[in-house]
């Protein structure tokens, strides 16, 4: 570990210092090499997937590889090497009496692990991520993906050396000893921030034992509230895209949370049952209704709880009991009411009229996401390449001494 | 813990509620109340300076309290009322084409754990800063000033009640059970961040330990550089008052670099030996130095170890192999040295021309500092109301589902 970490500081150096184009070149290569690789990459994933017999099918379709998944891999490749560069980017200036100048710049944070776990592609999104804003990062992948993982960042690193970078700016853990996963942890000094990207089991660990500073994406229990004053056209939409557009991610909602005084309950519980969803809460509300409600519950699947509330203050403080912080809606005609929700709820992002689905940092405009923070520090919500810099402060003195 | 971490949330929600005036009113009632109770603040220093019999001077001092620094502990917190409060401000807002509105508005960090040592006036300082960006805080001083915390922390509660919020926003940990500090390190949940302020055994500790994110003041190995094409004036003054002003500061130099090709070496190490200060390095460079250079010692004290390194390169380098990237500074009237030092050191503060004492929240204009954050996430450097904050993103739609 303090050879790889070694290796990641000397690179973190080069690449901080490391002109935008050069850094845009080296992930349009790596993009290139993808494509020209296709086949190679596509053996090993069936390599991983012939050993892989024994897994859920969900968990055997994150890690497969098509040649379709292969191209849209390079080209959010091809789409990150066109975001704009946050490093160099002035934050703020201000001047003080003395005569003083400052000025705080955006810098790397230096050389982030990243700990994942089947999803391939999380081996090209991840390091080209770190790449543009100019961190250097050592990956560590899921056995499981072992020769996928391998042939993506053998492509990765004929992008980068192409483009006059060091190899090690992107390091891979091959062996597959978890050991190396502990090791990451405990590198303090050696890395900077760890990212782990992968099921609540993996992230609690890393939340457990890391020693190095953890940008960690826990529980979505996302909630719609729909107010007495919703226009009905807007809740039905709203709470169906919320809930059904893609169960298994993040954004999803998972308690729909409806004011007593809101006169389309009914219609509202029975559409969302006729579109597929399983709703659990109290019978009287539908009679296919055969669960009881579980609110602290992520279901991750075509699965709701429902309550009933006493308006939005029912429905802040069923939040508060009930939420994770990470994404929460109210839909509500009434502007004051909206104010409200969006001032108390005290959630990474709080939307008004609009669908919890659109938690991704695609849909934020940042271009991509390493994954959406569920903690307060340093960064909440998507975290893109802004959230991968840290800052400085330059002060411009003419000989200045403290009094 | 548990009991002290519920009501802490409990009052955090309150708090991130609360106008700026009623916060300022608190804070000012706090600083009426210290004056009020200055007599009875005094008479539990006393019994605290008895027991604290066996302590060296130095630790003696930090203790001390007189009439005229409880009158500056008061005056202080009049000047934290008077901040402009980060809270609700917008950091960006931003449109997308689909018509989803989105802002970026600060929010409390929630419930902030302090742990320190020694100085008494940390209670009132640190309470104070967390109050006005919204947050609860749980105090845990040290043993040695338990009496002298306890009346400060009484007179702090007389001001917030008084304003109407809740008592419970200062908690103070009263106990010197040291399992207290493990209970606060392993507070996942219900403590958002620890701030240790101490001497390095206590922080040491505070990262070894804690389960919960820690905003950290570390060393500060802080470097002067006199370039060749230095003013010698401007050096002179710069390098003593970086070292000598105060000795005993995290923004002090510890270790003088100077340009091989600066020819005014020998008159600057014959001063600042000359000023009281014990060289440590090289004896060509003056006859009185007996003791080899150690570069990766923080001094805290009138010495300073001192090189000769090969121009702005040599400079940049001695600075990341032995830097604790802190604050470092140059000294030059060439441009490109300056823009390269500037550039290439990563420290959390940077300056040209400018002493290192000048690494202080109220030289930065902040008004006020919490402490100087030597990690990389969240905060670099000095750390005030704003560094007390974290964001969320509202999003405002009219009925947007995700396609």
């Amino acid at each position: 570990m303090a050879a790889i970490g070694t290796a990641a500081r000397a690179a973190s150096a080069v690449l901080a210092r490391a002109p935008t184009a050069a850094k845009a070149a080296a992930v349009h290569g790596a993009a290139a090499a993808i494509r020209a690789r296709a086949a190679d990459i596509l053996a090993a994933n069936a390599d991983d997937m012939a050993t892989a017999e024994d897994m859920t099918p969900a968990l055997r379709d994150r890690l497969l590889l098509t040649p379709e998944r292969v191209a849209a891999m390079a080209a959010g490749l091809d789409a990150v090497a066109a975001l704009p560069d946050p490093v160099g980017g002035v934050i703020e200036t201000w001047d003080r009496p003395n005569g003083l100048r400052f000025e705080r710049v955006r810098v790397p944070l230096g050389v982030i692990g990243i700990i994942y776990e089947s999803r391939p592609n999380v081996t090209a999104d991840a390091a080209a991520l770190c790449l543009m804003a100019s961190n250097a990062c050592i990956l560590r992948g899921g056995s499981e993906a072992t020769r996928s993982n391998a042939a993506i960042h053998a492509a990765m690193i004929e992008g980068i050396v192409a483009a006059g970078l060091p190899a090690d700016a992107v390091q891979r853990i091959g062996t597959t000893d978890r050991a190396m996963v502990g090791a990451m942890l405990a590198a303090h000094g050696l890395i900077d921030v760890i990212i782990p990207r992968g099921g609540k089991g993996l992230v609690a660990r890393v939340q457990a034992e890391a020693r190095v500073p953890v940008l960690a994406h826990l529980d979505g229990i996302n909630h719609v509230y729909v107010d007495a004053a919703a226009d009905p056209a807007k809740a039905l939409a709203l709470v169906l895209n919320s809930k059904l557009r893609r169960t298994g991610v993040c954004g999803a909602m998972e308690t729909l949370l409806i004011d007593r005084a809101y006169p389309g309950t009914r219609a509202l519980v029975a559409a969302l049952i006729d579109a597929g969803c399983e709703v659990r809460g109290d019978p009287a509300l539908d009679p296919r209704i055969a669960v009881p409600a579980a609110f602290d519950t992520e279901w991750l699947d075509a699965v709701a709880s429902v309550a009933l509330v006493d308006g939005i203050g029912g429905a802040i403080a069923h939040i508060a009991a009930h939420g994770s912080q990470h994404t929460d809606a109210v839909v509500t005609e009434d502007a004051a009411v909206a104010a409200r929700f969006l001032a108390e709820v005290d959630s990474a992002i709080v939307l008004h009229n609009a669908s919890t689905q659109f938690a991704d940092g695609g849909e934020f405009g940042f271009g991509a996401e390493i994954g959406i923070a569920t903690g307060r520090l340093h960064a909440r919500g998507p975290v893109a390449l802004e959230g991968l810099t840290t800052y400085k402060t330059i002060v411009r003195g003419t000989g200045q001494i403290r009094p």
